[in-house]
């Protein structure tokens, strides 16, 4: 194993780029923007660009280079082939080629929430662990799964899509994806939001979060862990959901843990007890001692999982 | 790789043994009774007593002999522990060390609904495929995963437990496993005939099923054929709850293929067309396409399976 390896996260907004050892030390980070026009053409220039001005700057040369590790906003097969990237502005085609062509260097891809799961499994909250299931709770609800140490992508590279388990079937709003019922509709920082607003409609008694300048995710966590019934209510319904689903799919892949991660998993014990309570009562008995644990990598999650991708044989 | 390999599947009554080429033709096939008594000591004497006798009768000795693969009626850890074994009176005991201490010839062992799985996926309905979920439609409903040509076994064991996937919060009868609302009681032959006796007391029409003498899955499944609403009635719902069982699956797997096998998919395409119009509402976009195969080894699934658990690296 060489010394270095470079962890890069492509964002519709910015790129972040992390210089690591290859035992696991990040050595520096920055970002740059994100040029989306004409098509992204020239968002891997870009990259490489910053990176050599990097390797220049503290005198390190390609041979010293492992691998670069990129995690993309969207689908990519085992080959590397990424199967358009509408944030990017990107067609199909494969970035691990294209990209080994520019640079000379070793490159390996993955989609960015199955790379930031990976991330957390390697030196996060997974860390000691070869089997886990990330689940990322912001706007979205993102998942990653990962079994022997390894990203599990999938026929069309859409395994981890937990955010769209079907969930209720009573549901009459749509979900981004044209379902309805979709997880995500009730356990994203969205769906929150949304349920907050449906009890509170039906609520007499008095609420903290009638009179929040803001209702969202933070505030409804926030309101709960002082007591508030409207936000204890919705905590629980959304942890209903998030627990359910969570037992659906330790009813199938038994992994050693729960990673919970994203915006509002910053509320910490009273989230993960929420989930971990209705976990209990719909998974397969042997399978609820299943550990949950936080995520620790926050946003740089996806440049460790990238590095850690591209060290892997 | 050496000639022949043995695919040895251990169930309560009966233990069934084939003799395979490595190339995976199937030259014969014989069982002996399962003697349960005395904890079930005399279990693996007994298995190589038998194959010792075949091995002389037909003249080929243990250098030939690639090894012994075992599936076993319960949770076997990687390592080839087996965590007790009701059905066989078994305790906790590395089956693969004491079989290799008995025999001098490699052996593997899995759980016997993962070794069934992957035999589908060698030789049976899943041929050609990598990643396959593996559903068997009997007494219960049991499963088995296949990622990259692997058994998926979890943490304890017990991946695929797909017959407990939490699917009505609504119901009050337990399953065997103590939860309730598993899919397992909808969608096993069990669950087809308690949802069949629910809907005949509602119904005011005349129905097939109340004339039959005996009723099982197999008389509810050739009423639905003929044309019968409650049986119709009783298969929608079941395909119901299994189309969106399976929905859940391919929201975290997104595998190639499902194969269905057990009793139950004697019925073939009615039943398959059922499960696969609940399964197109429920997933996820890009895994509507997910193929359905039926399972095509019957109860010789196991014994390929276990053949084939022994020959991978």
């Amino acid at each position: 194993m060489k010394k270095y390896v470079f962890g890069i996260d492509v964002g519709g907004t910015s790129v972040k780029i992390g210089l690591f050892m290859t035992d696991g030390t990040l050595k520096e980070m920055w970002e740059i923007p994100t040029r989306t026009e004409d098509s992204g053409n020239r968002i891997l220039e870009d990259i490489w660009e910053t990176i050599s001005a990097k390797m220049e700057q503290i005198d390190i040369n390609s041979k010293e280079i492992e691998g670069l590790g990129m995690g993309i906003p969207g689908p990519v097969l085992e080959d590397g082939t990424v199967q358009g990237c509408v944030n990017l502005g990107w067609n199909t085609f494969n970035i691990e080629k294209k990209m080994q062509n520019l640079t000379g260097i070793k490159t390996k891809a993955g989609n960015d929430a199955n790379v930031a799961a990976l991330g957390e499994m390697w030196q996060g909250g997974g860390k000691g662990t070869k089997n886990i299931v990330m689940v990322t709770l912001g706007t979205g609800v993102g998942g990653g799964v990962i079994l022997d140490g390894k990203i599990l992508s999938g026929r069309n590279g859409a395994a981890g899509e937990i955010g769209h388990l079907p969930m209720n079937e009573e549901e009459t709003e749509p979900c981004g994806c044209g379902k309805c019922g979709c997880l995500e509709q009730y356990a994203s920082a969205t769906g929150v939001v949304r349920l907050a607003k449906r009890f509170l409609e039906d609520q007499t008694e008095k609420s903290l979060l009638s009179e929040v300048d803001i209702l969202n995710a933070k505030t409804v966590l926030d309101a709960a862990r002082q007591g508030d019934p409207v936000a204890l209510k919705t905590l629980d319904k959304a942890a209903g959901y998030l627990g359910k689903g969570l037992a659906n799919i330790a009813c199938v892949l038994n992994p050693d843990a729960f990673v919970i991660g994203g915006g509002m998993a910053k509320s910490g014990e009273i989230l993960l007890n929420a989930i971990r309570k209705y976990f209990r009562i719909y998974t397969f008995p042997v399978s609820k001692e299943t550990e949950f644990y936080l995520a620790e990598l926050g946003n740089q999650a996806g440049i460790y999982g990238s590095a850690k991708l591209v060290m892997d044989p």
